[in-house]
């Protein structure tokens, strides 16, 4: 095969491929080269530290969930409650496929987050913000009274159902339990924001 | 003075202090009794192991949150939503409180918290127990209209809260911002309870 040229996303797959077989301690750029069959000062000229692979690499992951999200974000003709919902739904199935699917890999991508704080918090922002969209599309088609502003809004909702997508609790996302938690808090929030919205998750409260 | 009777309160209260004193992973329980000026069959005689006492210092720092808002959960003649409301703010107060004003002992905490996963189970539905009361009267009162079951809508606003109340986001809870979102957490669980609750926490939407 003649070979390729060398992008950043080539050099970010073969990372991950390294961080797989090798762990977040072990995994270093010399390695990645190797994988990829070039010198480690190729790698160098796209990412100019180790510390600046590892971060482009974390936010490659939590940009996955990102981009699949972005379809219900934008989808500005539809009824936002329905959207919500949605988003929320695909939220908790991408982040549940990620830790129960792959448990290596994401227990390896949670050390990485945790040495990337910064590219966490861009990742919440760029969640909150699309969050932010469905919420003022809805409070312009009258669905939704916002309990704050649209940001803080948008915060609240992430807030309120941080159990489901936050990885420190990746470990109760297996108990056959969760999924009556999940409807609740997300009728809960639904509620919240529309008042009037969905009456019950399973069922009307027998006092 | 004369020799005070040793009661599991007495022999708690000094492992408390030894925990301050020495750390969870050096803390032994001849420290406890050297602290008591007693031989440590005596300390056994009330704690038949280290874990068990562990367990019970665990618990006892626990059901401190646990008693002091007991009064918002018994007080069944008053408002819901704004018994809710108190409970929550409680939550939150107490817990701040505990991480912000003592950290070496809140750090001492989540290390015991972490080998206890029991006790935290158990406190878990306490403090659920607690809000499930304030929901049941709230559903008489015709004020909260649950989505879900009294325990699961319970757990659910127990979740949605989350942020405000796990020791996992302690470092959080010193932030300027957090008021701000707490108080939008609290509107949207409070209004997803009762449809027409306060309408806004910090100005209404401006779309």
């Amino acid at each position: 095969m003649p070979p390729e040229t060398l992008t950043p996303e080539r050099i970010l797959e073969a990372t991950e491929d390294v961080l797989r077989r090798f762990g977040p301690a072990k995994a270093t750029v010399v390695d990645v080269a190797r994988a990829l069959g070039v010198s480690h000062g190729s790698v160098y000229r796209h990412f100019a530290t180790k510390a600046a692979l590892r971060e482009a690499v974390t936010q490659r992951w939590l940009d996955r969930t990102h981009d699949a999200l972005e379809t219900f974000a934008a989808d500005s003709a539809g009824d936002a409650a329905e959207r919500l919902g949605q988003w929320l739904d695909g939220l908790f199935a991408a982040k549940r496929r990620k830790a129960i699917g792959d448990p290596e890999m994401f227990a390896t991508f949670m050390v990485l987050a945790g040495e990337n704080s910064d590219t966490v918090t861009r990742h919440i922002a760029h969640m909150t913000e699309q969050l932010g969209r469905i919420l003022t599309d809805g409070a312009a088609r009258g669905e939704f009274v916002l309990p704050a502003s649209v940001p803080v809004t948008a915060r609240a909702v992430w807030d309120a159902t941080c159990r489901f997508h936050d990885p420190v609790y990746s470990a109760e996302w297996s108990d056959p339990a969760i999924d009556t938690a999940y409807a609740a808090a997300r009728a809960l929030v639904l509620r919240g924001l529309t008042g009037n919205g969905p009456a019950t998750a399973d069922g009307r409260a027998d006092g």
